[in-house]
């Protein structure tokens, strides 16, 4: 090689560029675009970024590409790739490094799929009272008589008017007073915050004020576009996370950030551009709908909600710390930090909420759960599940407020699962199997018609995401398939239970290849089922240890949040052993209540108060400090753990599926 | 033209490049960074920015220059060009335009020269006592008995050692905050503001503690760091206020706003640029002088002052409505703001203290020679004179406080006199005359040495800067070469007393062509005498108006602050008639009393809150608005204006200069 360059194309996208030599593909991916998924965040676990590299002189692109092209093979590869498939060119993405041109073909099970979002908010009981408000007044001119600065005279017109002193006035909307009083005859509306900072003059009445509240997932961000003056929601705008790329998880970004200098620079402004296309879609939607013409700098107030490692990314706050005992945060209580000093493109002086942490692994998102949830406001034992790509805990009431994180891994959301994969289309997201005829039915992502109203070809089956785990766990066990230890019932009928002849490891066919667009059958395996088992074991054990600490037998209520409790089948939960024995009628969804809880902050600033009051009550939980945890993880591991058998259960469970 | 750009080249500095046809020679100049003086803001009055333009092929630049390549002679010029020079090629550079290639020839005396700058700093009295502390504490590592967050671990210490609480963190401290606790076994040098807010965290005993002063003149700038532990100033710097390439003066810089849309950010950036060049320049100072390493981000607190208008384009507020009646400002109040919101390159935590503003014409830079001067803790009644490229007066005691502007147009500093320059090298700066020979001799800027000293080609005098120009005026009346009221006395012996045969006007040869640079004598005109008649009148009808005012009859004690200031000799002030009659051992020179007082803010925040209360209690008198304004600065032209005569004024005269 002359060059220390290489040209790289990946197909089936189509992308293609120059590239220093040495990079892994996964990085050469990330520059040229082309999205392969990596779960672990390179750790070489995953194995989700197979690539296979094509070999030849390709006159088209006037490349000549290689295996010898992508460096040596890695000893860990192997866990991930047959002998068969290395020497078919397949290669782990996050291990083969460019050492020459190279024309890489991702297949359709490694790229990263365009997600679909689903956090529509919910009615919410919200005092009004936003930390933004707007004011019109009329400002006397100066004159020779009243040599007044304008700052000064505006000050003694909200004195007079409204009763507002010691304002302070930030530099952008000072920019703009002068030129705004001698617009309209010293009319002018002056947006106001916390009663304290003018953030915005505009010239006459202007009638309109916004804000934004962001619930920053770790896979999924949502964002409300809400009118300040009414508490509506005007628009909606959800994606993916642009942060995945870096990594599955917030223990992957973590390690991102540690091997890389700049990494958490380079998350962070990832984040921040996001945000911005979240925003700019927000008000598309809200032009579209509503036909509100607005700007950015029409939104004037900022509340954000996320775990306690994308709040520190997004602020660009060391997350070293919270990715090693004791998981320490760099702050508990909100900041409040300028828009502009983030990079966030809305109103330049507008202020940014960013939620308090509790803990290293209870973020501002779980403060949004108890805000929208308020179990510290009741006198009945709340049980909170918040299960997003980790899985937070919430015990108490008006008494006492446990929290804890469940390591439950990914599974739930469809990680580390064979075919497991995002709710982007073609995720298979319910499952139903006749218990008489082991006859099985089920939904994907991006198609309304279940398999049984459907072609087979139209179903177009990827994998199966988050929502669909749970379903076909239990439906598994209610047919006899799956047995109360989690293994398969070799001895059971069904013809889609088979024992896969490379691995001898027991699978069950959920779609057969003409159902599907990856030209092979999507299996969910003996291996997944155990990752399923102890993500709900880790679920059930931290519930029951927080119930233990408050010496409770069971809750009052359990409440369901997150994306995936907005799917959640709760007698289904009930039946796989998701969370401790309880009346089915005490068990409800509360959809994405950490996103509501964080409108709620922006709608009603006592409620941020109340957030940095309670977060300094909220008492996190170590599960892995407890002495008997291993123990209770292992007795939680079976299906189902309940003692108690479920009256009429099977009708429950019917009704609710009919109801889908 | 088959192009819409040309070349043109500025000699003889030899500056070239490609500009778009249509803009002015002066706008090129800018472009090309050939300086040219614009002491009008390209009003096309001052006639400063003549030049030549040179005709033919010139071969070694490829171009063929000529006068028709730039743009039609306008009417205005003839005022400023003759028309022996308009047939030379002379053009004015702001009026002219770039049609076509072109060489420019700029003659010696419109280029904008290297300004001295002196603006040394004065001892001043400080109860030090900075806005920015730093304190050094250790805060116990977190751990799984204390999960407490860093923040949170770091506030509790500083509320058990220092009795601190509520204290908040700007985010590029806290973005510090996790690597430092674990740097040193949890010791840190914590950076306080105002006892409010954490704005730096440094891992160990961190010993140095830095701010500095900023005293933003029209024409010149003075920076002082200050050690801000021993409120030392350990460096000086000082440089030109590189706006002045916009206009001499603030009304200069107001117009060429209003003709400019995106003037206001042009004048900013390349203010904020001097400032960060500044700072650079202090730092190299304090580490060639006292061998202290610091970088831009150990500067941790500022305070700037200036006069209402830069201190409005500094922070780019609007300053209209500083120009027309009633001269708004657009606050009173000092600001606070974070040194990063204006681009200005010391620690990024660091807040900017932006002095209060009394009025249009009445500045922050009055407000900081208030603070130094401290006339409103004094029971003598003080007349301030702060003569810089304005003039601004106060006058006033513990009882009362009135400030004014004066319209002395910039004759004090040099500008508008046929040879008045700045202080730049071979600026006359001090001139005696003989009373019995009328010998002259005279000391240039740039050489010790005075004329009587020196070979006439020494002298390389290029012209007449403030400081010379009341010198000139006093000696002339008193060897009486210049009558009372004004006039030259036609019947003077003095062999340097002539009148210019094309003019047909009186004027006084200081040097003649053999001892200056510029080919030409160095003359004072009957019209220049005039200008600084209108100046000093203009000065003590301003004095005048305000003793009336407070029914007094002359000042207890008179203050002459600004860089003009240093240089004046208080006698030959008396003498001319600058201020009101007063005994001469009460006149006295305060120095750059602007930098000190915003060095007193900068090392005690007590003064600050001392200036924002101040500020309420300043009266701005508008001399125009005074019936007699007009009677009263006809009567002040004349000199002496004194009713009593000075008795052994002759001696004094002679001792000070003798002391020089």
């Amino acid at each position: 090689m002359t060059t220390k360059q290489a040209i790289v194309i990946f197909q089936p996208s189509g992308r293609r560029g120059q590239v220093p030599l040495g990079i892994s593909l996964l990085e050469a991916s990330r520059r040229l675009g082309a999205d392969i998924e990596a779960l672990c965040g390179e750790q070489k676990i995953c194995g989700k970024c197979k690539v296979r590299i094509e070999t030849g002189r390709f006159e088209k692109y006037g490349i000549t590409s290689g295996i010898e092209n992508a460096g040596p093979w890695q000893d860990g590869e192997g866990k991930s790739i047959s002998f068969e498939d290395r020497a078919a060119g397949l290669r782990l993405a996050c291990t083969a490094t460019v050492q020459g041109d190279l024309l890489i073909h991702v297949p359709e099970e490694s790229r990263a799929g365009k997600q679909v979002v689903s956090k529509a908010p919910r009615p919410i009981a919200i005092d009004l009272d936003p930390a933004v408000r707007t004011l019109a007044v009329t400002v006397p001119a100066a004159s020779m008589q009243n040599q007044t600065a304008d700052f000064e005279r505006l000050c003694q017109i909200l004195e007079t008017d409204h009763g507002l002193s010691d304002l302070s006035i930030d530099l952008h909307a000072l920019r703009a007073l002068s030129a705004a009083l001698r617009a309209d005859h010293g009319k002018v509306t002056v947006s106001l915050w916390q009663n304290r900072e003018i953030i915005r003059i505009r010239p006459g009445s202007a009638a309109t004020c916004f804000g934004m509240a962001i619930d920053i997932g770790t896979t999924t961000i949502a964002g409300y576009l809400c009118d300040l003056r009414t508490g509506d929601v005007v628009a909606t705008a959800s994606m993916m996370n642009p942060q995945v790329k870096f990594g599955e998880d917030v223990m992957s970004r973590i390690t991102y950030h540690m091997n890389h200098a700049d990494g958490l620079q380079q998350m962070r402004t990832v984040l921040v551009d996001g945000l911005n296309r979240l925003v700019e879609n927000a008000l598309v939607e809200a032009r579209e709908i509503d036909g509100l013409l607005l700007d950015p700098e029409d939104i004037e107030d900022v509340a954000v909600c996320g775990n306690t490692t994308m709040q520190h990314i997004l602020c660009q706050l060391d997350p070293e710390a919270l990715g090693a005992i004791p998981f320490t945060p760099a702050h508990h209580r909100s900041l409040t930090i300028k828009a502009r000093d983030l990079g966030i493109q809305v109103n330049p002086a507008a202020n940014l909420f960013v939620f308090p942490n509790p803990a290293g692994f209870v973020g501002g998102d779980c403060m949004g759960v108890i805000l929208a949830v308020a179990p510290h406001q009741s006198n009945q034992l709340h049980l909170i599940i918040d299960i997003g790509t980790n899985g937070e805990l919430v015990l108490g009431s008006r008494k006492r407020l446990l929290a804890t994180s469940c390591a439950t891994g990914p599974a739930l959301e469809g990680a580390q699962i064979e075919f497991g994969m995002r709710a982007a289309p073609g995720a298979i997201e319910r499952v139903k199997i006749d218990p008489g005829t082991y006859r099985i039915d089920y939904k994907v992502v991006g198609r309304d018609a279940w398999r049984s109203y459907s072609r087979p070809e139209q179903m177009q089956t990827r994998g199966i995401c988050g929502s669909g785990i749970l379903d076909v766990l239990a439906e598994l066990y209610r047919a006899g398939i799956v047995l109360k230890s989690g293994a398969f019932n070799a001895d059971h009928p069904s013809e889609r239970l088979r024992k896969n002849e490379q691995t001898d490891i027991w699978e069950f066919v959920l779609a057969p290849s003409v159902e599907t667009s990856i030209g092979r059958d999507v299996v969910i395996t003996q291996i997944d089922i155990r990752q399923i088992q102890l993500a709900k074991a880790a679920i059930y054990t931290g519930c029951k240890i927080m119930l233990r600490r408050l010496q409770a037998e069971r809750p009052d209520c359990v409440k369901i949040a997150g994306a995936f409790g907005n799917h959640v089948d709760r007698t289904l939960a009930l039946v796989t052993g998701l969370f401790p024995d309880c009346a089915v009628e005490c068990v409800s969804t509360v959809g994405n209540a950490a996103g509501d809880g964080c409108r709620a902050a922006l709608l009603d600033r006592k409620r941020r108060l109340e957030a940095d009051r309670i977060v300094g009550q909220v008492e996190y939980v170590e599960l892995t400090r407890e002495e008997d945890f291993q123990m209770q993880l292992m007795e939680a591991i079976q299906i189902p753990h309940m003692s108690d058998p479920f009256p009429n259960l099977e009708g429950i469970v019917s009704e609710e599926i009919l109801n889908q």
